[in-house]
């Protein structure tokens, strides 16, 4: 399974069928989800902790660092996932949908490499 | 662009030449990536801060409300495709190995509806 | 050591001496103590993510989960106070400013026991 | 009110009056707390989140971003104060008690400056 060739749906599936299987959807509800989201994002956060930024661009020199990284990026996307799931979400649209607004926010030219009124460069997400 | 159609690498490529055209890169560190997923996930979690899991599964009846959450749910996803493109991995691939991981730790029949020891049930992402 | 005798400069100057000690202020930057925040509040929410409010209101009937919860609070707690010590702020005076502040904002008659407009209620953190 | 003078049980109070006053004690499961405390901490690490730490360390310089951090950290507080209501759970002596297991662990001499095995150095919260 790769991304080249894996579509939102088919990753998806894999989560809903693992979910459905073992009965869990009742504790699945956004509450919850959305809570554990954020414990997974906190657990991937915290092996960029006490080290600077360079350092952490530097992170896939260690393998053993980047497998721990890569499963706690991996938990986030399955919750994710999930609350797609339990939300009938469609990721693909919604993501596109955010980027469009965002490059009406930040237009290439005006946003290259500095501060794009009135937020932060880097930060799309703020609406 | 939708889920049943749409690959993790379509995806990820939106992304990316959203960042390079901007040359945001420079932001992009893993560090302030991770920081970036934990803060979207916040504001997801916001949206289900004073309600109940029953309230939150209805959360779908109020179009404004699924609009607010469907767009924190698209933040959370950018940034998770942002990591992966900063750090090289596969998301597909680390989700399916994750998922692999968590059906031998919970074996469906074992798991069914309720704690299989020692963690809590739904609860697949304790390593 | 406790609540009813204990001052905010005495916890603080606990965690000062511990950090001093150690020479790890090098560690310490704001932004590196704001990710230990969010990073130990996660740790906290692990404890209450499949559970429910109900459930949660009798954590303290299980010791060793009351112990569990008592001691993330704790390097909640602390991470509190270095980065009060960081930045040189007065904690005590910080929560008396915000608190006038929200009573202004929730008039006690106006919020009893509902949604105050325009935020929910018990949520006054929202300026 | 300040630091040197005030007890954290009259921070404890401030808080314990506001709830009731309101009648919002049934919106503050701990469930329900914790999940705020994560999701202020977040709006914590916002101010953080492009800046360096070198630069975070200077945050003090402007006043409008210190009033923002200091506002952030007020409601971090407000909710841990809250937290030890609901619980009951006594915050110094969790503290003491916290930093003498840190202080065992991490052994001043041993720990100066540098990385403690197995944890990472400025990371106490490691039990």
């Amino acid at each position: 399974m790769q991304d080249a060739s894996t579509t939102l749906a088919q990753l998806r599936e894999i989560v809903r069928r693992f979910v459905e299987e073992r009965d869990w959807r009742q504790f699945h509800s956004p509450k919850n989800l959305s809570m554990s989201l954020a414990i997974e994002a906190a657990e991937l956060m915290e092996h960029f902790q006490w080290i600077d930024a360079a350092e952490s661009r530097r992170i896939g020199d260690d393998p053993a660092k980047l497998a721990a990284v890569r499963e706690e990026i991996a938990d986030c996307c399955c919750y994710l996932l999930a609350l797609a799931n339990e939300l009938e979400i469609d990721l693909a649209a919604a993501v596109r949908d955010k980027m469009v607004k965002n490059a009406a926010k930040y237009p290439a030219e005006q946003s290259r490499g500095r501060y794009a009124p009135p937020e932060l460069p880097g930060q799309w997400s703020r609406s």
